[in-house]
């Protein structure tokens, strides 16, 4: 008989793994940040790897007090309401502009989620000849999505959509490959899509 | 004799008029927002003449506590040392970046005020093809000129220079011209040098 070193051999586990109250909420709760930080490890990984220059766009705050006596401590500010899209940022000299969204539905994504001021940007950015488009993750079935801007913004201007089904998704959009390096591997589809 | 309306007629002004303490100081110290401010209103007069979209980056503000029973107040944030470019966009399918410098010296812009991370930064947009440059606002003689990231890099990572020259600048930039509509009109230079 082998003997392996404590929890290391095939043997079935017997005892049932500890239940963590409030961790499945937790984990569907942190998983709009997870997005995010999934979308930004990628970035890192293209930056390092001279692929592309795409950032976290930071959130627009308008300051309104600051304590210089403290060393320039943020007392009083707000979240401004208009701001744009999530990234942007170039890849093979074209400007790249992207808004990535999270949804714990599992048959559509509704549109109340998209704000009028990321559709309006949007159909700038590809009027002046950017490349646009939504990363959208369905936590539930653990897939990301890449969507074109211009067939969101035909569903919803054309068609005046409330919600964007899993459906159409699925076949308007692109899978994501997931892998560990890295995570969300968009750069391929761009490459097919608009070059 | 034609009766003028008080204060409208030709008469000579005999009175001097009242020197409001502090204003010289005030009017320079105010034209670094100044020199924001006339590119936000070219970038609006550009946006809106669906010339291109050019935004003012966010400054990047790490946020530590926030008041939501007050409607979302940010209490306590700093602002983050490690801010990339001012401004970025995209003109013609392009991704454009640049950062803009105003300076009270008459004879140099000195290197000092532009921080290593703009020239890194400035370096991988141009190593993934985007357009990448400075604005300098010499503020004494009252001009704002176009300089390609490219010969600014040059002139700091080869030559070592520590200070750049107003006369390099003349010599290596382009004046942008100064109107009220848009007030700094730098997108024939890019027309030119870029395309």
């Amino acid at each position: 008989m082998i003997r392996y070193p404590k929890g290391m051999g095939p043997s079935v586990q017997t005892k049932k793994p500890k239940k963590i109250k409030g961790l499945q909420e937790n984990s569907y709760k942190n998983r709009g940040m997870s997005l995010e930080n999934e979308i930004n490890l990628t970035n890192d990984y293209y930056l390092t790897r001279q692929r592309a220059l795409i950032y976290k766009r930071p959130t627009p705050i308008n300051v309104v007090k600051v304590d210089y006596a403290k060393g320039a401590v943020i007392t009083k500010a707000y979240f401004e309401k208009q701001s744009t899209t999530d990234y942007n940022g170039v890849y093979r000299g074209r400007y790249i502009d992207f808004e990535a969204k999270s949804t714990l539905n599992k048959k559509s994504l509704p549109v109340a989620n998209i704000s009028s001021h990321q559709l309006i940007h949007l159909q700038e950015v590809i009027r002046h000849g950017g490349i646009a488009f939504f990363m959208i993750n369905f936590q539930i079935h653990d897939e990301v999505w890449f969507v074109k801007a211009e067939s969101i913004l035909e569903a919803i201007n054309e068609r005046k959509v409330k919600s964007l089904s899993y459906q159409w998704i699925e076949s308007h959009g692109y899978k994501i490959p997931i892998s560990l390096q890295p995570r969300l591997d968009y750069l391929p589809i761009i490459d097919q899509l608009f070059f």
